[in-house]
């Protein structure tokens, strides 16, 4: 299947890299593939499955988009990719509105009442957005063996056959429990529980980390 | 150990009936004790370890406090509590600022850049707060055995002894992860991981849930 994978930090890379391998042919977007910087150039030259192309030409092939880029700009980075890219397609947003400008703990820019993910969502209304895989560090996105035992990932969209079809790819990356939340505004908590995430991997000084639901013991009435 | 329970709704009431249980000397704290409706009434003559009094002086006997009120009405109820009754004393804060007020999902009435356990410890210097076992529901915090698997539970505060005393109170009801967070700025991440618990709790069904902390893989090289 052809992917888009929007942005290319070190999530779009870890994410764009993974896909590639997993057989997906990979547009890997970025703002201006002239500036790319030579860290970038050189991680393109060993991913020759990855091509690399402007937000809106990798946008352009897709079949399905990952939303990789900084969670701050997501809105602008949607924007270039384009209204007429999106629509129609699965787009999974992976970001955290996470502002460090006022540095360490960062604060989200959006929450509450609201979600970087709905925004998204109502300022593209025809893209399918799903969020998921927020709750975990880039290598763990795509390596779960690097935690030590099973844990959960989340899905959360408005649409649940985009929700499936999302659900489909995280499982493809080695994840065996995919939680699935329904509508879009579980998004909230999954944006809202990165405050929390960030002080187990303070206090555990790893972001190998995941968290397991453990479900209610059956009944035994 | 002589403990206050404030508040007399079902957290209240789940946590004073079972440290009773377990031994301790329990005062249940409440505003009015003249007010006591129907069920509390019935509730405390079941329970006759538990002792009925007004917040005051509920929290003059013990020498640890938890706070089991609505978040929302925090505030009030350590002032009704009492200043000098706080003083020095570990006070767990297990509740949640939840505002059902503009109907479901709830909001939290503080998040994100500051959190209701924090507000309580400006407002009591004196107290040793420490936020935890507000990630699950009334019935777990006692009963462990009601999730299917083991999973993690959490404390947060300025004071590592205060931490380690409330863990060891937390212990005592069955829970076997108690992850010190260290400062109480997590707070923050604890109670904004509240609209995720409602998010899993709608689509599970029941609150008889629990998340595990899977830690780091051991390193191979």
């Amino acid at each position: 299947m052809n992917i888009t994978v929007l942005g290319t930090g070190v999530v779009g890379r870890t994410l764009a890299g993974r896909l590639a391998e997993v057989g997906h042919t990979v547009w890997l977007g970025t703002r201006d593939t002239a500036r790319a910087e030579q860290g970038l150039v050189a991680w393109l030259a060993e991913h020759p499955g990855v091509s690399f192309a402007t937000f809106a030409e990798a946008a352009s092939h897709g079949a399905m988009i990952v939303h990789a880029g900084n969670g701050v700009h997501a809105e602008e980075i949607l924007a270039a990719a384009g209204e007429a890219n999106l629509a129609g397609k699965v787009v999974i947003d992976v970001s955290n509105p996470l502002d460090f400008s006022h540095g360490f703990p960062p604060s989200l820019t959006v929450c509450n009442t609201d979600s970087l993910a709905e925004r998204l969502q109502r300022a593209y209304p025809q893209a399918r957005i799903v969020k998921g895989l927020n709750t975990v560090t880039a290598a763990v996105m795509v390596d779960p063996s690097l935690v030590a035992g099973p844990f959960s990932v989340f899905v959360a969209g408005d649409d649940s056959d985009a929700r499936g079809r999302a659900a489909g790819l995280i499982a493809e990356l080695g994840h065996t429990d995919i939680v699935d939340l329904g509508a879009l505004t579980a998004a909230r908590g999954l944006e809202m529980f990165l405050p929390l995430w960030l002080s187990l991997m303070q206090s555990m000084g790893s972001a190998n980390f995941g968290v397991l639901l453990q479900r209610p013991a059956q009944s035994t009435a």
